[in-house]
C-alpha cells in the first residue's frame, strides 16, 4: 500500500501532464452520431414526405404521425394509441407535463397544483439533476428517497405517499437509472403499480430514457409499468417518457410520452392550444431509419460496441488500482445506460472534483445528483464515460484513480 | 338586379354540383411546399452538421445556433443577440411565454400572473383564433378592441391600459393582420412604443407572422417595434414572434422570439429548465437554404406568384358579381398575408357559412375571429384562399358570391 506522499507524487505527475479531459455529461460520442448519417438524407424528394397519406411538410397532427408512434410502441412495449410523439426533447415533455399540472391540474376537476400552498415530489437519490431542476423551477418541495439496488426504497415511498397529501409526484428512471445504472426489480414495479397515494392527483414521472440502452448480452429486464398499473386501476398514475436522443441524435431526435388513454386524451387536448403539431418530417426520417424493432436493436448493439469498452476502461482501472478495496469506496457496474455512480467516504466528493479539475479532468459537480445540489454526506459522484474517445477515457480513468486514492488517503491523514 | 328566387336558383345550381372545396385554414398549398425540396437534402453527410464549430447533432445551445439567429435577424431587422431560435412553432413560443408569465412572472420580482384574481388581455377584433384560445386555456379575460385600417384603435388601447391594472397583455398581428390583412400605421406604432400601462408587467405579444409575406411590388412597410420602443424605454414591453412556417414548411420550419436583451436573458434562463436545446439540424438546414436576406426575398416572390392569383380570383369574382356594391357588405384587399376579411350585414355570418357548407364549400366557422368565438354582430368571416389550387379557388369564389348574394337577399326579405 502506497503512502500519502507517494500518492501525492503520483497525482502531481498526472497534473504535470496538462491534460484536458471531460466526463461531465452523458453525451453520445461523435462515433455514435456518425453511425446515423443515413438519417440526414432519409427524405430527399417531395414524394418522400408522405406518410399514410399525410403530407408531413404541412400543418397538423398534434400527437405525431402513426408511423412514428409505432417506433415508440416498439421501444416501450406500449400500444400506439397510448403514445404521443412530441418534438426533440423528452425533458421538454416532462417540463410541460408539470407545467400543465401546475396550471390546469392533472385531470378534469382536479385542482391546479399551483393553487396548493405546498406540493412535494419524491426524488430517489442519487438522481438526475435536470429532474430536480424542474421542481426547483416550479417551487416544488423535494423529498429524498434512498435508491437501492432494487429501485427506490418502496417502504419509504409507500409510507410517504399514503400519509402526505402534499406529495403530488415522483421522478423515476426505472432502467439503468441515472446515475447508478440499476434497474428497478419486478417487486419494485409491482409495488409501484399498486400504490395507494393519499393525493388522488399523484403522478409518477417514469423517465424511461435508457429503455433500449443495453451494454451486455444479458440486459436488465423492465416490464411495462402501464399494463401492470392497469391491473390495479392505477394506469392514470403514470406518465412514461422516452426519446431517441441517445439512439439517433441528441439535438435532433424524437421524444414521446406514453400514458393511459385518459391521460393521453387530456394531454392531446391541452397540447392543441400550444402547437398545431411537432416536426413530422423528423418523425418520418426516423420511421425510414427504424422500420421495425429489430432495426433499433441492431443499431443499439453498435452503440454498445462503442460504449462498453469505455465503461470497461473505467471499471478495469478501478479494479487494477484497487479502488474497489478502499475503505468507504464503492461504485456501480451497470448493464446499460450512460453512467457509473461512485460513492466515496463522507466529505470527499467535492474534494475529489477539485483534485480532478486541477489535474485536467472535468467531472460532474459534486452534489448534482441530489435535489438542490445538496449531497449532505458529500460522497456521491456521477462518472460519464461515453463522450470522450476510448483513449481519453483510459487516461481519464487513471487520473480518476489517482485522485480517488489521494482523497481517501487525505481523509485518513485527518 | 336579380330577385331572391333567381338568386336561390343560382345557389341551388351550385349545390347540385356536389363540390368539395375547403377555405377554412391559412395553409400553404402543395405547390409552395414543393419549392422547398432543397431543404430536405440540405444536410446529407456527417461533415454537413457542423456550424461555427458546433456539432449540431449533439446536445446544447438552447437559444439557437448563431447562423440561424442571423436568418431571423434578416427577417425581422432585429440584432441577433435579441433573438432566440426555438423549435418549429411560434404558437408554441407564444403559449410558453404566457405560461412562464403565469407561473413565474415576466421579470425578476414580478408577481406570477396566476397569483392575481383576474388578469386581462386586449384582443384586436377581428383577430386570430389561436391567440384567443391561449387566453381561454389560461383563464385570461379577453377585452375586444376594434381593429381599424390603421391597426388597433389606439384611443381605446391607451385609455384601457392606463386605467385597468388587470390588463397584462395584448395580442397583435402588426403586418397583414389575420384576418383583415391590414398593416399597422407608423402613427399606431409610435403610440404602441410610447404606451404607459398601469400594470408594470404589461406585455405586447407582437406576432409578426407575415413579415415577409408580401403579395405585391408595393408591400406594406412595418418599422421595427423593438427599436421604436427602446426610444421610449419600453423595449421590455414587447415580445416579438415569427416563424418560417409559411416560408419553408408549416410542419417543419423554425420559430423565433425577439425581445429586449433583458427579456431574452430571462427567457433563455427559464428555457434552460425546459430543454437542453431545440433541433439544431433543422436550424442548419434553413441556414443552408437561406444564406442571406436576398434568398428569402427571392423565395417569397415565388410564393407571391402562386398566391396572388388566388387572392385575385376571389377579389375579381367579388367585383364581377357586384359583391362590393351590396348593402352592408365590405371586404379587405390586402397587400400580403393569408386572408381576406369579409364583413356582412349583421346576423348573416353564420347563415353564410351554413349555406356555403351545403354547397360543398367549407369556410372558417363564423365567430372564430372573435374571443370566445362570439361575434355579437354575427357579421365577420375569414376567407383563406391559399391552400386549394387556383382552379378550385375560382370555383369556390363563384359559390361564395352566390351564397353572399343569397344571404343578403334573405336578409332583405325578412
Amino acid at each position: 500500500m502506497k503512502t500519502y506522499n507517494e500518492l501525492l507524487k503520483e497525482y502531481e505527475e498526472y497534473k504535470a501532464l496538462g491534460l484536458k479531459l471531460d466526463m461531465t455529461r452523458g453525451k453520445p460520442a461523435k462515433a455514435q452520431l456518425d453511425m446515423m448519417e443515413g438519417l440526414l438524407g432519409a427524405l430527399s424528394t417531395n414524394e418522400d414526405c408522405l406518410s399514410d397519406g399525410v403530407d408531413c411538410r404541412n400543418y397538423g397532427i398534434v400527437d405525431g404521425i402513426p408511423a412514428a408512434k409505432r417506433i415508440f410502441s416498439d421501444i416501450l412495449g406500449v400500444p400506439a394509441e397510448k403514445i404521443i410523439v412530441g418534438g426533440n426533447s423528452s425533458l421538454n415533455l416532462m417540463f410541460d407535463a408539470v407545467a400543465r399540472a401546475m396550471l390546469r391540474g392533472v385531470a378534469e376537476g382536479e385542482k391546479p397544483w399551483s393553487k396548493y400552498d405546498k406540493i412535494s415530489f419524491l426524488c430517489p437519490v442519487p438522481g438526475y439533476d435536470r429532474h430536480f431542476a424542474i421542481c426547483e423551477y416550479f417551487g416544488i418541495n423535494m423529498i429524498n428517497v434512498p435508491l437501492t439496488a432494487e429501485g427506490p426504497d418502496m417502504d419509504v415511498v409507500e409510507a410517504l405517499v399514503s400519509e402526505d397529501e402534499t406529495i403530488k409526484g415522483m421522478w423515476c428512471v426505472p432502467k439503468y437509472a441515472n446515475p447508478t445504472g440499476i434497474t428497478y426489480s419486478a417487486e419494485t414495479l409491482r409495488r409501484f403499480a399498486s400504490l395507494c397515494p393519499k393525493a388522488k392527483d399523484f403522478r409518477v414521472f417514469w423517465d424511461n430514457a435508457y429503455v433500449v440502452h443495453d451494454l451486455t448480452d444479458t440486459p436488465d429486464e423492465l416490464p411495462d409499468i402501464l399494463s401492470l398499473a392497469a391491473e390495479h386501476g392505477n394506469e392514470d398514475m403514470f406518465y412514461e417518457f422516452t426519446s431517441t436522443s441517445k439512439i439517433s441524435f441528441p439535438g435532433a431526435g424524437l421524444a414521446a410520452i406514453a400514458s393511459s388513454e385518459n391521460n393521453i386524451k387530456r394531454i392531446v387536448k391541452d397540447m392543441s392550444y400550444q402547437t398545431i403539431g411537432h416536426d413530422k418530417l423528423n418523425q418520418l426520417r426516423h420511421v425510414k431509419l427504424f422500420p421495425n424493432k429489430e432495426a433499433i436493436t441492431e443499431h443499439m448493439k453498435k452503440h454498445a460496441a462503442l460504449i462498453k469498452p469505455k465503461f470497461d476502461a473505467v471499471l478495469n482501472a478501478f479494479a487494477e488500482e484497487g479502488i474497489d478495496k478502499l475503505q468507504g469506496v464503492s461504485y456501480t457496474r451497470p448493464n446499460g445506460g450512460y453512467f457509473i455512480s461512485l460513492d466515496l467516504p463522507n466529505g470527499c466528493a467535492k474534494r475529489l472534483v477539485a483534485l480532478a479539475k486541477d489535474a485536467g479532468l472535468a467531472l460532474t459537480a459534486a452534489g448534482a445528483t441530489f435535489p438542490y445540489g445538496k449531497d449532505i454526506k458529500d460522497s456521491n459522484l456521477r462518472i460519464a464515460p461515453t463522450f470522450p474517445c476510448l483513449e481519453d477515457i483510459e487516461k481519464a480513468a487513471k487520473v480518476l484513480c489517482a485522485c480517488i486514492k489521494l482523497v481517501v488517503a487525505e481523509k485518513a491523514e485527518m
